[in-house]
């Protein structure tokens, strides 16, 4: 597979992502930053409660506090909804972020217990909700859901589920590590979606590629609660203001450019779906992702795909994910790296392929 | 308090610290680093690698994991020790970082035990140790230890306690948030201090004057198990660049100058108590560090101090702390600001001051 990974690395082009990720994207992200702007000190000053009340409004939100990291935000989220229920129990999407790559931390920090619904090859429907058997605190939904590459409950399905967990009194949170992505395809804005949510958590290294960092908005009681904990995680830095600026340069850069990214990625999936013994999830995407499944062995689409990149310099992946029945899989981000790349040539690279494929 | 704190802001140089905590901290930082340096990528990478490295042999364990903050390093160094202990129980200074600074994390999160050795106004010595009447999973040292003006145990107690506890299989762990700073003082280095401890932190942003972050060192299997709770904790930030290459910036550009550091914080405190109704603690600073206090009340001093800083363009405080008995006190710690200062300003510093004082 290292063969792919180095056709990949020799590439022009590519088509995921905003380019490499280098120290030239904080560089450029303080380039115009008067070097006298003061530090925020521990989740105060101007330059971390400015950004927030941003995405506070962006959102739709009352406030909003900058975490480090999704993980840490969205552990907290779920902790505090569990306190303000008296119930140490939510449910979520069998391969929500908080069951496969956080080292069970909801459960080792908080003794959280995790209900999970829905099938793990699609979204959470509002029946799986309804047919729930025990009582949960909250329940936490991701926009669009990741390791499915990328689907959507429609969003008359959100808003019933909404009305639903009112009713009950189950808190609703949005996993929405990419929320901005999916709203070219609900044709709604953030606050629209997440007005149907309690809290929500937004990243800034996805659509938007920044550094790193994320957001958490809510009520005021909930976001006060949430920086005690954030304090406790030993997330409230002296100093986060080198993620704080690049999320906020990234964020004018590219929170307009979803919809162009969507629409990227809706044409690379037909392309992908026009070969041989390739197949897209979803067939048509509905955010600027997706996954890329052959019905062929890992080795022999590597040495295929090795073999295209070179030849039209275009990088389309660097790994092969195996999968059960000798088929494999590799997931696609369309950012600002696609947007450069001239028609004829992803056209050119996609008549490789196919041929390769035939 | 605000016209102290005003004319701080005013002066032209200042004893404490390294300068305004600003973005051209870290834009001196990233100056001559090749855009072109890939990131870190949850953990990984020459960038954080190497950079652990350093700080392992700086330190004298077998392995260091960087982290965002020493908050989350030492709760979960404790929290390792505990598990391998099998006892919830752990022993440091009343005023440890862990019990006033932290919102009770590593109570609220991993409901670890806590006993409070010594009085609050002197450091932990050998007799605390062993006169415990429970038995510790660890026991943690602060060296030097900062609310009370860093002040710090022989090194032959450090020697002694370090032996008692190996006997009685007490894990040590060592706070050593201004660990660089004590090493003139003790006249040993790093690694002397670090031989003593099963478990070392340091931060990037005190003496060395980074932007954020921490190193913890121990040995392999510790420092694997840590790496397993930054990621719970949310730690393992996509890129955690930003605080590695200004850490390792300043940590080249200040290592060495922590003697300078610790004869200024000695020559500075004669000069505070020289002044009448002024002494500082300790009389003679063991570290880069010390605190002044003053025995009259909060707004006469900060009245003196306010007119003091304007008349000679040195900064000496923006705050005073009220404290018990009608006196106040603030915290100086000495960095390259002080060290710009020419001695002759200094001088004419103290004489208005130990005018103002008679």
């Amino acid at each position: 597979m290292n063969h792919l990974k180095n056709s990949y690395d020799k590439c022009t082009y590519r088509l995921a992502g905003h380019g490499k990720r280098d120290v030239s994207v904080l560089q450029d992200a303080l380039k115009d930053i008067s070097g006298e702007q003061l530090s925020d000190i521990y989740g105060e000053g101007h330059i971390i409660e400015d950004f927030q009340n941003k995405m506070a409004k962006l959102l739709g939100k009352g406030t909003a506090a900058f975490f480090p990291s999704g993980t840490m935000a969205q552990q907290i989220a779920l902790r505090i909804w569990c306190d303000e229920k008296k119930l140490n129990k939510v449910a979520y999407h069998p391969l929500s972020h908080l069951e496969i790559h956080e080292m069970d931390g909801l459960k080792e920090i908080h003794h959280i217990k995790t209900i999970l619904l829905a099938d793990k090859d699609r979204v959470i429907e509002l029946d799986d909700v309804v047919n729930l058997e025990e009582d949960i605190a909250c329940l936490l939904l991701e926009l669009p859901q990741r390791e499915i590459g990328g689907q959507l409950p429609s969003f008359e399905t959100l808003k019933q589920i909404s009305a639903y967990c009112r009713e009950k009194s189950i808190m609703l949170h949005l996993d929405g590590a990419r929320l901005l992505e999916v709203l070219p395809f609900y044709k709604k804005t953030a606050a629209e979606v997440c007005d149907l949510f309690n809290s929500v958590y937004m990243s800034f290294y996805k659509g938007i590629g920044g550094i790193a960092g994320a957001v958490l908005a809510g009520d005021k009681d909930f976001i006060e609660k949430s920086k005690v904990w954030r304090k406790r995680y030993g997330g409230t830095l002296i100093s986060l203001y080198p993620y704080i600026l690049s999320a906020d340069y990234y964020f004018d850069k590219r929170a307009n450019n979803m919809e162009q990214y969507y629409n990227s990625a809706m044409e690379l999936a037909k392309l992908f779906n026009d070969c041989k013994d390739i197949y897209t999830i979803p067939e048509v995407p509905v955010s600027n992702m997706f996954h890329v499944h052959f019905k062929r062995n890992q080795e022999e689409i590597a040495a295929i795909l090795a073999k295209v990149q070179l030849a039209n310099h275009i990088g389309i992946t660097s790994y092969l994910s195996k999968q059960d029945g000798n088929s494999c899989t590799f997931e696609l981000s369309i950012g600002d790296s696609c947007l450069e790349i001239l028609k004829n040539l992803i056209d050119k690279l996609f008549d490789s392929l196919r041929e390769e494929m035939k």
